[in-house]
C-alpha cells in the first residue's frame, strides 16, 4: 500500500489503532467480511468538514435570500428575509430553538422560504446554482474556499477504507442534491452514494424532467439515518462516523448489528486555534450516549495532527 | 470480449443492432460518455422476468395469507382472506380495477392485509421469510423455480452493458426488499442497486434494528420511477428498458435528456407457446406512447431466440 493511503494525519493513539485493528480484522482472519458487505457511512457537517459558524448549506441559502431581496426589496418586511437583511443570523438559530420548545411558527417561515428557493427548478438548474456558489464562496471564519474546509484526517480515512475494500457513503442531515455537486471532488464520493435530506420532486411530462416541489420530503437526521441507509443500501454498515446527537441511531445501528461493527464519534474539543473553535452544542446527548456505549471517541485536539489540506496559517501566509 | 458477453439469445434484428450501435457510441467516438455516467435502468416484472399469470410477489403474499388462515381460520370470514381461501384470485384483480373506477374500498382491504404481513417484522426477519419462499416456490404455469423464469436475453443484456462500463439498476413497482433477496443471484444486481416500492420503516432503539410499519411508503410506478431514480442515483440514465404503462416516464426521462439516450419497450407478443402467453394488458398506453416516440420496440416473438435459461420443453423433459 502506498504512503498516501496511510492515516498520516492521525496521532498514534487509541482512535487510529482501533481503526487499523478493526479494518485488518474485516479483511483477514476469522471475522473477515465479504467485500460487498464492507460498508462505511459518514455524517458530513462536523464530520467530513467544518460546520461552524454555520453549515455551508445555510450560507448558500442566505446568499440566495440576499439575491431575492435585491430583486424584490419588499421581501425584507417579513421573516426570515428581514433577519437576513439585518444580518440577524441569530434569528435563524432561535427559530430552531423555539421548535424544540414546541413553537414551530418561525421554523415554518424558515422552511417555507427555503423550499421557495427551489420550487419549480429543475434538478439540473439547481445543480448549476449550487456549483456557482461553490466557485466563489469563502468559509466565513476560516477565510478559504470550502474545498479546503474538509478534514484531512477524514479524507485519509475514506481512502484508507477504500484501499481495504470498503465502499463509503455520506449520510447527512444536509440536503442531498446540495452535497452531490461537490462530494466527488471533495471526498471522492459519487452522487449515488450521497444520502441526505430531500426536497419533494415532481415529474414534468412536458419537458421529461424532474422539478422540485415546495416541500421538504424528509429530514435525514436521528432515526431517519438508519432508515435511509436501509432504503438506499439494503445492508447494515460495518463502520460509521458522526459527531452530533442526530448520529446516534446510525452509530448504534452499525455497532449493535449481528456482526462486529466500529462506530466513531468525533469530539470538537480543539482549543488550539488550528481551525474550528471547540464546541459541544448539538452533540451533548451523543457524548452522553458514548459514555455508556462502546463507541470510539475521536478527539480533534488529540487524535488529529492536522485539520485541513492546508493549515489555517499556511492559507493566511499565501 | 468473450462469447458469453455477446447477445447470443437475440435475433439479428433492429432491436439488437440498435443496442449494439448505441453502446458502441457511448464507449467510443464523439458521443462517448464517461464511465460513471453510463447508467442503465431496468423494470423487473415483465422486463427481467415473467409476470404472468401474476407477479411473483403476489404469489408470496397469497402463500403468507394461506399460512395466516391456517393459524387463524376466522380470518377467512373477511376479504381478502376469503378470496384466497376460495382460490378466487380474480377478486384481487377486481380490487385493482375498482380502484381505477374510483372505488378504493377493496384496494384498502388488500393493502391493509399486505402491510399486516410485515408489520413489526425486522428487515432481517422479512428477508429470511422471502428467502424461504424462493427456496421452494414454483412458477404456477411454467412449473419451474423462479430462478428459471428470468429472461435469458435480458440477463445477457445486463452482462453486455457491464462489459461496456455500464452500471445497471433495477427500477420496479415490486417491493424493494422482496427483490433484494434474489437480484444478486438471478441478475448479478446487488441490493444497493435495487429501486422499488417500499413499506414504511421504523427504527427500534431497544434492538438497534429496523422494523416495518403498517404502511406503504410509496408505489414505485409511473412518475415515481424517475423521481426514485434521481433520489437513488442522482444521474439521468443513458439506457432504460420497460414493458408497462408505468414505465413510460422512466423511458421518456432517459430518452429525452440532454444527451442521446436509448429506451427499449418490450412487447409480449409471443404466441408460440415458448413461455408467457401474449398480452397487452397493462401495456396499452405504453405501446401507444411508443408509436409516436423514438423508443426501440423489442418483440418477444421476433427479437428473442430463447426466453429462459432452460426452455420450457427442456424443463418438462428433465
Amino acid at each position: 500500500m502506498s504512503l498516501n493511503l496511510q492515516l498520516v494525519s492521525w496521532e498514534e493513539s487509541v482512535a487510529k489503532h482501533s481503526i487499523e485493528e478493526f479494518v485488518a480484522s474485516a479483511v483477514d482472519g476469522p471475522e473477515a467480511v465479504p467485500l460487498p458487505e464492507r460498508i462505511a457511512v459518514f455524517d458530513n457537517d462536523g464530520t467530513l468538514w467544518s460546520e461552524k459558524p454555520m453549515p455551508t448549506q445555510l450560507h448558500y441559502v442566505v446568499q440566495q435570500w440576499q439575491d431575492a431581496i435585491k430583486a424584490d426589496p419588499s421581501l425584507a418586511k417579513r421573516q426570515p428575509y428581514r433577519a437576513v437583511k439585518d444580518g440577524d443570523l441569530a434569528w435563524l438559530g432561535r427559530a430552531i430553538d423555539k421548535h424544540y420548545d414546541g413553537n414551530d411558527s418561525d421554523l415554518e417561515l424558515l422552511v417555507k422560504a427555503i423550499v421557495g428557493l427551489v420550487e419549480h427548478n429543475s434538478v439540473e438548474d439547481y445543480a448549476r446554482s449550487v456549483e456557482e456558489f461553490y466557485r466563489t464562496a469563502q468559509h466565513p471564519s476560516l477565510k478559504r474556499p470550502y474545498a479546503e474546509t474538509v478534514y484531512q484526517p477524514m479524507v485519509e480515512l475514506l481512502r484508507y477504507l477504500e484501499a481495504h475494500g470498503f465502499t463509503c457513503y455520506i449520510v447527512s442531515g444536509g440536503e442531498r442534491d446540495f452535497m452531490r455537486s461537490i462530494t466527488e471532488e471533495y471526498y471522492g464520493i459519487p452522487p449515488e452514494r450521497v444520502i441526505g435530506s430531500a426536497y419533494g420532486l415532481t415529474y414534468d411530462w412536458e419537458s421529461s424532467s424532474l422539478r422540485y416541489a415546495a416541500s421538504l420530503s424528509f429530514f435525514d437526521d436521528g432515526e431517519e439515518k438508519p432508515k435511509r441507509i436501509w432504503s438506499r443500501i439494503g445492508r447494515r454498515p460495518l463502520l460509521a462516523v458522526g459527531n452530533s446527537n442526530g448520529d446516534v441511531p446510525m452509530l448504534d445501528f452499525t455497532k449493535f448489528g449481528p456482526r462486529r461493527g466500529l462506530s466513531l464519534l468525533i469530539h470538537h474539543d480543539d482549543d488550539t486555534n488550528r481551525g474550528d473553535p471547540p464546541y459541544d452544542a448539538g452533540a451533548q446527548s451523543a457524548l452522553a450516549a458514548a459514555a455508556d456505549r462502546p463507541y470510539i471517541r475521536v478527539s480533534v485536539k488529540n487524535d488529529w495532527t492536522t485539520l485541513f489540506p492546508f493549515t489555517v496559517q499556511q492559507r493566511r501566509d499565501q
